[in-house]
């Protein structure tokens, strides 16, 4: 047996496609959202991440541009920058790549985002709202992608067990909150693993839908698996490859080739979760423009 | 064999004698706690709780009014007299009485309380601090008081299966992410299960600490209890009581009597969740209190 591919590429081009849509509805009403990218430093990863974006958010209709700050800028300077592009009309959506320098304080300046603009979901207004089940808010982008994975994927959800292996505050906690949500693509039983679990294989055997979230390569193999489940990689996993240019390759925290063999549907890694964070973070700044056109 | 109980009432002196002894410091300071009650409507079940609080805030020395509105008070004047106590120096602490008449929308009332003064903890700016374990917020006070029965109790929590029964947003989701925390009293492996949840006794069985927060009378019998359980009884239920002069009485989630025969530990109810509530509520005042005068 081998599971079904959970393709993200093609889930995130179908959202792509509605998002497009929509804005193409806004342009003709004169509206263009607009995304500003606020990138502090140099890190080559952060550049791509940014740059792979820019090239997603041109081809929806979004206009976007990128603020690059030197790493030695001081929390004041970053606080006055979001400051001005909050007040500005044509700005739409703000989103600060991560990670920022260590010499800035990650709470204070996601924080200081406006919750309207935090397309990202990091404001803690915005986390707030999730927690309450408060739909006025933006939801983080990775945890509302893994939800349109399961819609898009026909993966029934309601009344089934998910397991979610890792409680880190972008993925797994807000994660586990919305897969208990009662609500139509929701309403899980879910339990919430970590590093701290005891005996995690018997926890991760009851799971119906089990999601990958710890940042440990390639940890969860075939044992962890009850055959028959969906299997969601989250994980993004630098590991030495001395046959890679770069020194390293990306894997993610599921041991693919034994997982595929008993899971019933899978996401690859790259290809699965990653272009659905893309895809909700545009249709995020699409919401974020009509809102505040209303 | 029977459960060691649980005294809620026990507990909670003990944290009313460290509030009143911090609160003793800041008198002589010449700085009195000052936490507003608003109440609108006069529901009797509301009169009697505020006044209780009443009664404990002026035990451990802080000074607290009640602000009584008529069930007619229109939005704007409610959010006024909010706007008017989140700008009064006077006043450290708020608390909305819940519930509200069903005119008026809960979540635009709470959110208008000053997140510095939501000694509730149900602002959703303190929401979002605590999925994200930002311990700058306030911590809505049964989940906190859930989590120091567990302390004073000397529950072992790390690496346990705690089993959150009920998903409400007040106690069930919070409490469920507070569990799960990496922290001393907390890092325990969690499932949130919920109305939804199919063959409910095999999810319950495995619970090393079992909370009953559902909302259902007496929901939850001996055949869901692993025995040598701990077990936390949140319900407030009122049954028809043809024997009480109100016609009702309050029961909990939690069939004591069946339950308590395998159990290792249980919370009386009433007795148990409830003063902690209010416990947690004067503990949280005085750190409004000492936030504000740092």
């Amino acid at each position: 047996m081998s599971a079904r591919i959970l393709d993200g590429e093609a889930f995130a081009s179908q959202i792509h496609r509605e998002t497009a849509t929509r804005v193409s509805a806004l342009l003709r009403r004169g509206i263009t959202p607009g995304l500003v990218f606020i990138r502090v430093g140099e890190d080559p990863a952060s550049r791509a991440y940014v740059s792979r974006k820019e090239t997603r958010a041109r081809e929806v209709g979004i206009s976007s541009r990128t603020l690059v700050l030197p790493e030695s800028t001081p929390l004041s300077s970053l606080l006055a920058e979001i400051d001005s592009l909050n007040a500005d009309p044509k700005v739409h959506g703000i989103l600060i790549q991560s990670p920022l320098p260590s010499t800035l304080p990650n709470d204070q300046v996601y924080a200081r985002v406006s919750p309207a603009k935090d397309v990202d979901g990091f404001h803690p207004v915005n986390f707030g709202k999730l927690l309450l089940g408060d739909p006025s808010g933006f939801l983080p982008c990775t945890p509302a992608g893994i939800l349109e994975i399961l819609r898009l994927g026909k993966i029934p959800t309601q009344g089934k067990h998910a397991v979610v292996v890792g409680r880190g505050q972008i993925v797994g906690r807000p994660l586990a909150v919305l897969l208990a949500r009662k609500a139509v693509h929701a309403d899980c039983t879910v339990t919430l693993a970590h590093s701290s679990t005891p005996n995690l294989p018997s926890i991760t055997r009851q799971a119906d839908i089990l999601i990958g979230a710890l940042g440990r390569p390639l940890f969860l193999t075939q044992e962890h698996v009850q055959p028959g489940a969906t299997v969601i990689d989250v994980g993004v996993n630098r590991i030495p490859d001395p046959n890679s240019p770069r020194g390293y390759r990306l894997v993610g925290d599921v041991d693919f080739p034994s997982v595929k063999t008993v899971a019933a549907a899978i996401t690859p890694n790259p290809g699965g979760v990653g272009p659905m964070t893309i895809a909700l973070l545009l249709s995020n700044t699409l919401r974020a423009t009509e809102d505040a056109c209303r």
